[in-house]
C-alpha cells in the first residue's frame, strides 16, 4: 500500500485544514436527514423549470426530494441556452442555499463527454475519437473548454470521463471511452480530467469536477452486453484495467468516482468495499466522492439480487464505501431510519457526507455558489472553442488505405465528385463545396438510411426498403468522376443499453443493411472509390479494405467533422489519427486486443486470413516516416533503474505532416504469463518534409513492471524488448537486460 | 479444507499399509537417476518395434531413454491387432523389468475418449455423445468395455476422460469433451472413470488407470483457440470448473491427473502448486500421480516464458507437484544433477516418483506385468462391445425438429430417398438398406466434401469445386420422393490445433462451404427434406431449423453411426438425446452457456432474434412427454437439510420412449450475482405410451452451495427455485426457502 499527499488546493480555496475543520462543524450541526440529503443526487427533469414570468418553477415531488437538502441536482437546464441555464441555475442554488438550515449549496452536475451535454455548448468529437488522435496535450484543451463552458452556465460537476478499456466492440458504448488500450486510455483520462477541472486549479471558479467512471471493468462486460457480468483475473485488474482510475485520482486528482453498473467476479461493484475503500481510499489516497450509477445501489436488490431487500441494499453500498446514491428515491433515504435502528452507521453516513461536503468546499460553492449569467453566452461556443473542436476533428481522421495515392483529390482540377451513403449527413454537401472550392462540383445522394429512426427500438431497413434509394446513389456515382462514399454506422446502430426499454449491442461487427451491397455496385462503375467510415463501434470491413482506393476512418468526430473530412480529403490537412482499437478480420477473432497474452498469438484460426485486418495503432499519412537509429542508454540496469531509448524519425515524403512515435515493451520472461506486448508511452510529432528529429523516451521501472506470481507488483529481472515504431505491428526493436 | 480416506484398493492388492512400504523400500534403494526415470513418460514411436522374426526391435534412443527404469510408454502396439500388440507389450515389459536394478515394470499408456486409441477396438461415439445420452449408467458401461479392451492388450493407463467443460464451439476439441455444464460433465466424467478402472476393483488385472484432463480450466482458453490463455475467477473455478475434476479424484478415484495446457490468470497449470499440490492433494486428498500434456513441462520454457530456461522450467514443475514429464527428452532428466546440487530436492523426487510406483502397486505390475496374449483378441470388439456401441450411438441422437411427425419414415411404404451431402459416408447407403429394407429405394449421392483432406492444413473447396457435385447431389434429390441430407462438419473442420503445425479452431460457427446452398437448393424441390447434422463442434444451424422438415442431430457417433441414424429415422428407435451444449443462432452471442451470470440474460443483441435457436437439455421424442404435480417435501428447511422434489411424469404419445427429466435450481439472492439456473440433477426414463411415473430427486446442502462474497463455499439462506423439465427453458418450478 502507497499513500499520497492531500491533493493540491484551488488557489482561490481556503487550505485544506481549513476545510476539513468547516466540514467537521458542518456535520456537527448536521441531522441525520440533513447528511443523507448529502448523499443523494436527483434528476431535474422530476420538476425543475423556469416559469414564463421567468420564475422558478419547482414541482411539490421535487422540493419533498430535497426538502432536507441534497448532494447534487442532475443536468438543470439542460434544453436551455447558456444564459438562460446560468439563470436557472442561480434561482435553483438560491432555493437550496435558502431552504438549507445550514445554507448549504448544490452542485449541478452534467455529463460531459463530447462537450456539455446541454444546448448553447461546443460538440467536440467523441472520445474515441480524442483517443485516435493520439493527442493528449489536444485533448486536454479540448475538455479545458468543456469546463469553462459548463461553469459558465453554473453546472460544477460532470460525469466524465469514462476510463474503461473497450476490447469487446459489440459493446454498445464503446466510442464514449477511449479505446482498447490501458496506456493510452490513461493519458487521455488524466487529459480528460486535467482539463476539465482547469488542472485543479480552476475548480473553486472556473472549471468542474470530473466523476471519472465506471469503477472498474465496465468495459469487461461478457459479450459486450450493457449490464453483463465481468469475470478478469485480480492480476489483470491491477495491471490492465486500474492504472487509468488510479492515475485519475493521483495525476490528476479527479474530485469523483462513479462505479459501475456491473461485478467483479460476482462481486457487484456497487457493493465491493475492497474496490470502493480498499483501493480506492486506503491505497490510492482518493479524498473525493464516491456516485452509483443511475439506481445501482437499489439494483443491488432488484436487478443483481446481492441484496435482500431496499434496505438491504443501502447498506451494502454504505458499508462498501459507495456515498452518493444517483437518482433512487426509495434506497438511501432509509438510512437515517436504518441509523437510528444501528448507530454504528453513523461514522460511515458522516464519511459519506463528509466526502461530498468537502468538494463542495474546494468547487468554492460555500463562497460563492452563483453564475455570472452575463458571461455564460460568451463562454459557451466562443471561437477558439470551434476552432479546437476542428483542431481534434482534424487530428482524429485515420487514414486506413490510400491506393496509387488516390488522396489527397486535388481541388484545382475540375472534377464531379458523388458524395454518397447513409451517413451522408444534411450539412455534408455545404461542408464540402466551402472546403474544396469551385473546381469541384458535388453530387450529393444519401441513398438510404440505415434504420427506421426508432430512438429505441430501431428496425434496420431491408433491402427492398433500399432499393430505390440504392438506384439513386449509384446513379449519382455514375454520373460523377469520382466517388466519395460515407458509410459506417450511427446513433441507431451503436448506442447505449437502457434498462427500461432498449438495447444498443450488437450481436455482429458487420455494416448493417445494403451498405457493402452499395460499394461494390459502386466500386463496379470503375471510378475511384474513397471510403469515409463514420461509426460508434469497430466494424469488420474486409470488402472496403480488399476494393477501395482509399479508406478514411472518422469514428464520431464532432459539430466540425465533415469540414474536417473534406480538409483532409482535399489535402488542406494531412490525417495523423491512429487506431485506439485493433480491428479484426472477424468477430470470431474476438477477444482480440493486441496486448492479448503472448500464447493467444501462437495460433490463428482455420479457414481466414489470421491476424487484424489493421493493427492497433495503425494510420497512414499523405507524408511518409521511416524510423532509425533505435538507440537504448543502457544494455543492462537493474530493477529500480530507468534508461532511455531513442529513435530518429525522418519525415521522407512531401507533406508536412505528424507522425505518433509508439513504444512497446514486451517483456520476454515473467513469473506469469506476459503479455505480447504493451504500449508504454508515445509521442506525437510534426516535421516538414525531409525534416529528421530524434525522439526520447524515458523508460521507467514503472513501465516495467508487472504483478507477478506472489501478486506483488515489481520490475522482474529478465529481458526486455524496446519497440518503436508507427503502429503495433511496425516497430524496431532493441532489447536490455533488467538484473 | 477437507481430507478423505485413502482409496479402496483393487480386490487382487495386497493392503494399502503393504504398498506404501513396499514403494519406500523400493525408493529407499534407488538412485537419482532410477527416481527420475519413474517421472519420464516416452513415446513408442522413438523405437519400439516388432521384428520381422517376431521379436522386440528397440531403437539405440529408446534404450538410452529408458535405461534407467521409466514411468511408462505411450501408444506401444497401437497399430497393431490386439493380439500382436499384447505380444509387443509382453516383451517390452520384459525388457523394462530385466534391465532394472529392482525390477520396476512400466505402465503402457494410451488415449481412450472413444474407445481404445488402437488397431482392432471398439469404436464408441464421442464423448460429446456420451454427453447427449444423459445416461451415465450406459456410458460407465462402455468404458467398462474400454478399460477391457485396453489391459487385455497389455496397457495400463489411458490419457482419458476429459473433464473440461467446452463452452466455446470454436474450439476444436469440443466433441472429446463432455459439453458446457459443470453437472453433466462431472456424473460422465465419473462414469467414465469407474468404468474404465472398473470401479476400481478392475485395476489389478482386467481394467487400466484412468487420467482425468486437463486440469484446469482448459475449456476456458480465450477465444476458443488452443494454448491460449484462461481467464475465470476463483469463484468460478470452484464452483463450475473443478467438480468435475474433484468428483473424479473423490468419488471415482482417478489414479492420474494431467495437467492443462494453459495458464490460470497468468500462472502456467504446469507450474501451479495452488492447483496441483493444494486443491488436489491437500484439499481433495489425490493419491495418484499427476503427468504433464506433451512436453508441457519444457514449454514453461519456451513456449509460456515463466521459466528462464530448462533447468528452471524443471524446477518450476517439481515444485508445483508435477510427477511425470511427458515425452520431453531434456527436461526432467535435469533433476538428478539439480538434486545434487541442491538436496532439498530429493523429497520432491520421492514424493513423485512414490506416486508413480504406488500407481504400479495397485496396478498388480510388480505381483504380473504381462497380459494373456491369447486373450486379448477374445476381448476386443465383442460381440457384447459392439450392441453397447449401437446403443450409446442410439441413445444420443437428438431429435432437434419434426415438423408434421415427418419422422420416423415409414419403412413398409415403398418409396424412393435421396441419401445427399458431404457428410455421407462411403457405408451409409449399406446401413441404411439394411436397416429399412427392401420397400425403400436409396439413391446415395455424396454430392462434394468439405475440404481438400489435407491432414494438417486442409483447405475448403470452393464453390466452383464443388459445383459438379452439387449438381449430382441436387439430380439425386430430385429423383427422389424425399431428401435425408448429411451436412455438419468432419475431421477436418474441427480438430486439435498442434504446436509444430497445424491449426483447427474456427473463427465461424457457420457451416462451411456449400452445405447452406445445397440445403436450399434441395429444399427448393418441395420434398421433404431430413437434415442429419455430423459435427463435432456446435454449429449455427438457422437456415436448416427455419426450413428442414426434421433435423436430427447425430454429432459424431461411433462406427455403429449411420445403423443408429437409420434405425432411428425409420422407427426402430425413438431418439432421445438432449442438448449437451447451448446451440446460438450466431457466433457473437457468445458466450452463452445456459447457467452464464442471471445479469447476462436480461438484456439482448439488436437486430438479431434473442435467446438460444435451441436451448441446453432441448431434444424431442417421436412420443411426447407431460410433466405434472411437482411438489417439494418441504417449503423451509435450514441450511444443513436436504428435501425432496417430485414430479409425475407421463408418456401421452404413441411410442415407448425415453425422456431425460432435468432438475434445476435457481438461487434467487446470494452474497455474490448467481448464476440464472444450474442442472443439479437428471434421470433418463423409459416409459411406454401411455405410462405415468413418480420421478423424485433428493435435493441436498451441496446442490444448493456456492463460493459467497466471503469465498466460502455453503449454502446461504433465501429463497431457490426448482425447475424440472423436458430441457433448461421447458420447467414447472417450485420454490422453497432455506433458512
Amino acid at each position: 500500500m502507497q499513500t499520497i499527499e492531500t491533493p493540491l488546493l484551488p488557489k482561490a480555496n481556503k487550505s485544506m485544514d481549513d476545510i476539513e475543520t468547516k466540514v467537521d462543524e458542518l456535520l456537527s450541526k448536521m441531522s441525520l436527514e440533513e447528511k443523507v440529503g448529502q448523499m443523494r443526487i436527483v434528476h431535474a427533469q422530476i420538476g425543475v423549470e423556469l416559469g414564463e414570468d421567468g420564475q422558478l418553477v419547482l414541482s411539490d415531488h421535487f422540493k419533498e426530494q430535497v426538502k432536507h437538502g441534497i448532494a447534487g441536482i442532475k443536468n438543470p437546464g439542460e434544453h436551455d441556452s447558456p444564459e438562460t441555464a446560468a439563470r436557472i441555475n442561480n434561482l435553483l442554488q438560491k432555493y437550496l442555499v435558502e431552504n438549507s438550515l445550514h445554507g448549504i449549496p448544490g452542485m449541478f452536475v452534467t455529463e460531459s463527454y463530447n462537450g456539455v451535454d446541454a444546448t448553447g455548448t461546443t460538440d467536440f468529437s467523441r472520445p474515441i475519437n480524442m483517443a485516435a488522435s493520439w493527442n493528449p496535450e489536444l485533448v486536454q484543451q479540448v475538455w479545458d473548454k468543456v469546463g469553462r463552458e459548463a461553469r459558465a452556465r453554473g453546472m460544477h460537476m460532470c460525469h466524465s470521463p469514462e476510463a474503461d478499456l473497450i476490447r469487446d466492440p459489440r459493446f454498445g458504448r464503446m466510442s464514449e471511452a477511449f479505446g482498447e488500450d490501458t496506456h493510452l486510455v490513461k493519458e487521455m483520462v488524466v487529459a480528460a480530467v486535467k482539463g476539465v477541472q482547469g488542472d485543479y486549479e480552476g475548480l473553486s471558479s472556473t472549471h468542474i469536477g470530473a466523476v471519472t467512471k465506471h469503477f472498474a471493468g465496465y468495459g469487461q462486460v461478457e459479450g459486450g452486453r450493457n449490464f453483463a457480468s465481468v469475470q478478469i483475473s485480480e492480476r489483470d485488474l491491477i495491471d490492465q484495467i486500474l492504472p487509468p482510475f488510479k492515475a485519475a485520482v493521483q495525476e490528476a486528482k479527479t474530485l469523483g468516482i462513479m462505479a459501475s453498473h456491473g461485478d467483479l467476479n460476482g462481486i457487484a461493484c456497487h457493493a465491493n468495499k475492497d474496490l470502493l475503500t480498499g483501493i480506492l481510499r486506503d491505497e490510492w489516497g482518493f479524498n473525493g466522492y464516491t456516485v452509483s450509477d443511475a439506481n445501482d445501489i437499489g439494483r443491488l436488490f432488484f436487478f443483481m439480487n446481492v441484496a435482500e431487500n431496499e434496505d438491504h441494499a443501502a447498506l451494502l453500498g454504505l458499508e462498501a464505501g459507495m456515498n452518493v446514491d444517483l437518482y433512487n428515491e426509495d434506497c438511501y433515504v432509509r438510512l437515517p431510519r436504518l441509523a437510528r435502528e444501528n448507530p454504528s452507521l453513523i461514522p460511515l453516513i458522516d464519511k459519506a457526507a463528509g466526502n461530498v461536503l468537502r468538494t463542495k468546499f474546494i468547487l468554492g460553492l460555500f463562497d460563492n455558489p452563483y453564475t455570472d449569467e452575463a458571461a455564460a453566452s460568451l463562454i459557451s461556443r466562443a471561437e477558439d472553442s470551434l476552432e479546437l473542436a476542428l483542431e481534434l476533428d482534424l487530428d482524429s481522421l485515420i487514414l486506413l488505405k490510400n491506393e496509387n495515392n488516390t488522396l489527397p483529390i486535388s481541388s484545382t482540377k475540375p472534377q464531379k465528385i458523388a458524395l454518397v451513403g447513409p451517413l451522408l449527413k444534411e450539412n455534408t454537401l455545404s461542408q464540402f463545396q466551402e472546403v474544396a472550392g469551385e473546381s469541384i462540383e458535388f453530387l450529393a445522394e444519401k441513398g438510404f438510411a440505415l434504420t427506421n429512426g426508432d430512438p429505441n427500438y430501431p428496425d434496420l431497413l431491408t433491402a427492398d426498403e433500399c432499393a430505390p434509394g440504392m438506384e439513386k446513389a449509384v446513379a449519382a456515382a455514375a454520373e460523377a468522376d469520382a466517388c466519395i462514399l460515407f458509410v459506417g454506422g450511427d446513433e441507431f446502430t451503436s448506442k447505449e443499453a437502457f434498462f427500461a426499454f432498449a438495447i444498443g449491442d450488437r450481436a455482429s461487427i458487420d455494416p448493417v443493411g445494403e451498405q457493402v451491397e452499395l460499394f461494390k455496385r459502386i466500386k463496379n462503375l470503375g471510378k475511384p472509390v474513397i471510403v469515409v467510415l463514420k461509426h460508434r463501434r469497430t466494424l469488420s470491413i474486409n470488402a472496403f479494405a480488399a476494393d477501395a482506393d482509399a479508406i478514411l476512418d472518422a469514428w464520431d468526430p464532432g459539430e466540425q467533422g465533415d469540414r474536417a473530412i473534406a480538409m483532409t480529403l482535399f489535402g488542406q490537412s494531412v490525417p495523423s489519427g491512429k487506431l485506439p482499437a485493433t480491428l479484426p478480420r472477424t468477430i470470431g477473432q474476438l477477444p482480440f486486443h493486441y496486448s492479448q497474452k503472448k500464447i493467444n498469438y501462437k495460433k490463428g484460426y482455420m479457414f481466414i486470413e489470421n491476424g487484424p485486418l489493421y493493427p492497433f495503432g495503425y494510420g497512414l499519412s499523405y507524408s511518409s516516416f521511416e524510423y532509425a537509429n533505435l538507440t537504448l542508454s543502457a544494455s543492462e540496469i537493474d530493477t529500480e533503474q530507468s534508461l532511455t531509448a531513442s529513435i530518429t524519425l525522418s519525415n521522407t515524403g512531401k507533406f508536412t505532416a505528424k507522425e505518433t512515435v509508439q513504444l512497446y515493451i514486451q517483456d520476454t520472461h515473467g513469473s506469469v504469463i506476459r503479455p505480447a506486448k504493451e504500449l508504454k508511452a508515445f509521442a506525437k510529432v510534426q516535421l516538414e518534409a525531409g525534416e529528421s528529429q530524434i525522439v526520447t523516451f524515458e523508460i521507467t521501472p514503472e513501465m516495467l513492471a508487472c504483478t507477478g506470481a506472489d501478486m506483488v507488483r515489481k520490475v522482474e529481472p529478465g529481458t526486455f524488448v524496446v519497440q518503436i515504431g508507427g503502429s503495433s505491428e511496425d516497430t524496431m526493436n532493441a532489447s536490455f537486460l533488467v538484473k
